[in-house]
């Protein structure tokens, strides 16, 4: 990523968020559901900001999943994005629906907003109905709270959490027509909320001028190898969701892959996904370590991530770091059942800066070295397939008690 | 199991073992390559036994693999099964190759058989050579300790384990054209051996009469619903191996699928296998119970496998049973991304006897009594899809501390 953020000029921007980038304000609000942090959030764009978002693959999905799809489907456009933690409104059958739809009307009254403008997202408990009536009174408080600009953000991102430990952030500007484009995000991660499972909720913002569908377009590039990349247990909830806005406002030429700087919107986009990912990766349930695999020499790219991500899925693999014991058996076996064309006589494997494996046999180290890199917090491990030029990356997180000990909890 | 298991008359034979079916001996030796415990074993049969085999699907495969597969591809027929513990000649190159080449000559030199008489498996630490001389010394010894047929098939089970906590053995009997036809098994699981990953080696021995090709048949057969079901961490070793042997001592007619009695021998086949794989699944590495998951009204036996490994499968469900947990939420979630055709609105969950879900939604259930039963060391989860008359079960079990502890351990 470093080196394509030098070569297309991506700068980050230090204290941005999702409200910096043109036309976009935000706020977070107590409404109950959760007995004392914040659990209700809203992102405004003051224009209908051209949409695109990407849903959870599992076949059981959230009402709420229901109703963004629906409207996004209308004109592709969105001015509000409304998101509940606490409960989930999953499995939850005829009036789940009907409670999300309840969400979106109430929003788009108290915007002035049609309501096909407005999408919904819900984290949380599974199987419980919504306590609709606290959220439709932090619905009619929250238009006012999206003034304050001090905080807005934060309050936004903590108030989509679960039990992430950490706030979510990243911001990120490039130059597109000679014009400043801000990427803003938020994203919740792989905490889970008593009594049921991760969610990863990640809420996109850009001033950037491109059509529904070519933000669709990138959207689906560029996840494939940010969110598609990380796994904190390998369940996929019913209520993942990414979604994007584009207020159009830095008012740059329309972007479509004819412009010429498409590549650096891509890429500009990616660096924003890959940042959230990276902080949800780093903060799965119990983690002490963000495990980023990066694979090179496969056959395509495709291979290269299939590769990355069996890796950085493997329990095996995620305890041995834990566990600082720089297992390269684990790593080679994760490779050979990763579903990717492989040759065992032709892998390396490092960890960190220490190879371990050559042409597929091991080579002497230094365990003392590796032991003490593995102790690390960001552990990097490398995989040269040589076969040909694919190449991708995955992150995940360490195997520990407290991953046990969080999802072992009897619900209280 | 058990109906099937009436209505083809098939009994357990409490004492049996893998030489109990007519023609077979067994032994297991100590030659150093482990510290104290026995870490050699060989089955021998006193005729050229038809035989079979699976292997793994890692493309990073076990030198001795590549030598049992040369040796049943050549005649279909072994009379000799030697397998060391303590190292599982993986990842050793060419030398590697020349080491189980070696194991296998050495075999059929001291039981005086052609050499593609012999197959050859290890288990064991991936990436360090065999002490092949202390091996080579075993397999010299070993067949003297054939002919002591008190506690035969213990030592062998016991020179296989690795970090196993228990022996695992089957024994099954049957009648086909009025003779009686014995079954017997022998099974490592999913203890990891120091440094590397768990492997599961299974070697099954019967007395039926029935060609080569006819018993790779019955075993690709019987392998997807027993072996192929189980899970307890995802990972697929380079050194999975079953294999089974058929003396054909016991004078049945030659078994085809012709053969009118044919479905009793596979269902006596999938008996004993499926005995193996329960047992594997409840020595997984840490665990404290047995799961097993039952699934039907899938569209297909292969949906309602895909569904049953899906939740068998689950950190969360682990977890969660682990610690008492009647999470029903994590059961529909691994269901819905099993990738198998599921409607949300028709799914039924039970926990042992206590539904927790009906068409999608949750129903009361008394979590006092949930706890109680989910306490217990053997945990049954049942699911109706209502879609159609699928069925199928998989084995898996709970995910704890110890796993963790196991895992994480830093090798001595």
């Amino acid at each position: 990523m470093d080196t394509e953020m030098k070569s297309f000029s991506i700068t980050p921007v230090e204290a941005g968020s999702l409200v910096t980038p043109k036309g976009f304000s935000a706020a977070g609000i107590h409404t109950g559901v959760k007995r004392y942090r914040l659990d209700l959030g809203v992102i405004y764009c003051e224009v209908p900001a051209s949409s695109a978002a990407v849903y959870t693959l599992n076949k059981v999905q959230a009402a709420p999943i229901k109703i963004t799809k629906d409207s996004i489907a209308q004109e592709g456009k969105l001015q509000a994005v409304i998101v509940n933690s606490g409960n989930a409104n999953a499995c939850t059958g005829k009036r789940g629906i009907e409670d999300a739809y309840t969400m979106r009307k109430e929003t788009a009254e108290i915007f002035e907003i049609p309501e096909h403008y407005v999408a919904v997202s819900s984290t949380g408990v599974i199987g419980e109905f919504l306590q609709i009536d606290k959220i439709i009174n932090g619905i009619k408080k929250i238009k006012a709270l999206t003034q304050v600009k001090f905080d807005a953000a934060e309050r936004f991102n903590e108030a989509i959490l679960t039990t992430d430990t950490i706030n979510k952030r990243a911001c990120f500007q490039t130059t597109i027509d000679g014009k400043t484009i801000t990427f803003g995000g938020a994203a919740k991660g792989s905490g889970m909320i008593h009594p049921n499972m991760a969610t990863m909720l990640a809420f996109l913002t850009t001033d950037a001028n491109i059509e529904p569908e070519w933000l669709q377009k990138a959207l689906n590039q560029v996840i494939d190898v940010t969110f598609n990349r990380i796994t904190v247990d390998g369940d996929t909830s019913t209520n993942d969701t990414v979604v994007v806005m584009a207020s159009g406002l830095a008012n740059n030429v329309t972007l479509t892959d004819a412009h010429p700087e498409w590549d650096r919107f891509i890429v500009a986009l990616k660096t924003t996904c890959e940042q959230l990912a990276k902080k949800i990766a780093r903060d799965g349930e119990g983690a002490t370590k963000l495990i980023e695999v990066q694979v090179k020499g496969a056959l395509n790219d495709e291979d290269a991530g299939k590769v990355a991500k069996s890796i950085v899925g493997s329990d095996l693999v995620k305890s041995a770091i834990y566990g600082t014991d720089a297992n390269w058996g684990r790593i080679i076996c994760a490779t050979g059942y990763s579903g990717a064309n492989i040759n065992p006589d032709t892998i390396d494997i490092s960890i960190g800066g220490i190879q371990t494996l050559k042409d597929g046999m091991p080579i002497p180290f230094s365990e003392e070295e590796a032991t003490q890199y593995l102790a690390t917090e960001n552990i990097m491990i490398y995989v040269d397939l040589h076969l040909g030029d694919g190449f991708g990356k995955a992150w995940g997180c360490d195997l520990t008690y407290d991953y046990v000990r969080i999802n072992a909890g009897y619900r209280t």
